[in-house]
């Protein structure tokens, strides 16, 4: 091992790694949440990150993605029917697809989720799954996940 | 070239780097919408980061950062109007400034917004922005942006 | 001093730092905002980056973390009020719990926030402070903070 190789592999061993990649799915209804832990987690995985962070961000302006209970199916059931009612079709919206409630709920749920990785994994409560949300499907939607850390 | 010279040059080819600019908007309503898509793309170009992170941030409690259609215009006007049915003024809001809807909706829509920067551009969908939202304008407001990656 | 030590010197003054730590805190009602500007910022100065970013992220699916004025005490106040307006109990929801208002506000107002640290310290406006939300307390809370920079 020259001089030269045991410098490059202290910094390689050091420096900030940068990874990105994305994932599609398909939403089944005109309203609905995609649990997403899971792609997320392998996506960390993939990234041999072991502390750093996580940003999951969609590029859509009629779905969002966030965090909520990952244990009771109701949960999100009643979340959706709850921002369905926050967040009604109106009759003085003039946008012609007839989809400002989603664009609406979009921007109060939002596209863009920041989260920790440690120990080569998300740091998830015992309760939180990462979920998309379809507002205005079904339709192929994407996920970019980009990680960075040591 | 000395033998620390080609070191530095290597360290400095790989590690992260972090910059940080912001720029002033001037909004015109009481509420209303600004697109800073250009701006926010400006700051990452001229950060030299290919692959990285960059995170918009406003200083301010009655605004807030949101990604919304950038193509119809009334999409802005739209999820505007929705915000102001969504979180009106109440009468029994104790604040003395009298503007505690527009605190309302920059917690609902927030102060920050995380995007994904790759081949030196922002990662967004053919039809987002990145949009200011002024809540109790007319005023001068400031954005931050901070880009960190390789 | 060795040729190696003045590498590593070199590397490690200039190398991206990654802290992680969480704090706990009591909140004392079924909803509720707790100031936690001071503990952030002293998790920021413990890393000893100089530039970079801070993550604040909750894990709840209950509650939330946002930033909103910090002078007076009526504006959390009234947006709490706000936010229960928003998001009341509804009879349609489905959760054994009985909190399902709560889990839509954790959606509405976000688990995670990104910051900006420049100089040593969080960058944040005049009258912005960093709040937990609480939305079916009273219960002990963790707040995380991960903090990356130089």
């Amino acid at each position: 091992m020259t001089a030269i190789d045991t410098i490059k592999q202290l910094f390689y061993s050091q420096v900030v790694m940068v990874s990105l990649s994305d994932f599609n799915i398909r939403t089944g209804g005109s309203t609905g949440w995609i649990n997403i832990t899971s792609e997320v987690q392998k996506a960390v995985s993939a990234s041999s990150v072991r502390e750093g962070i996580c940003v999951v961000f969609i590029p859509h302006t009629t779905a969002a993605v966030t965090i909520n209970e990952n244990a009771d199916s109701d949960v999100p059931r009643d979340v959706d029917f709850a921002l369905n009612m926050i967040s009604p079709d109106r009759r003085e919206f003039r946008h012609g697809e007839g989809n400002s409630a989603a664009h609406t709920k979009s921007s109060l749920v939002g596209p863009s989720l920041t989260l920790i990785v440690t120990n080569g994994k998300l740091l998830l409560g015992t309760w939180q799954g990462i979920w998309f949300n379809e507002y205005d499907g079904p339709r192929t939607r994407k996920v970019h996940v980009r990680i960075m850390g040591e």
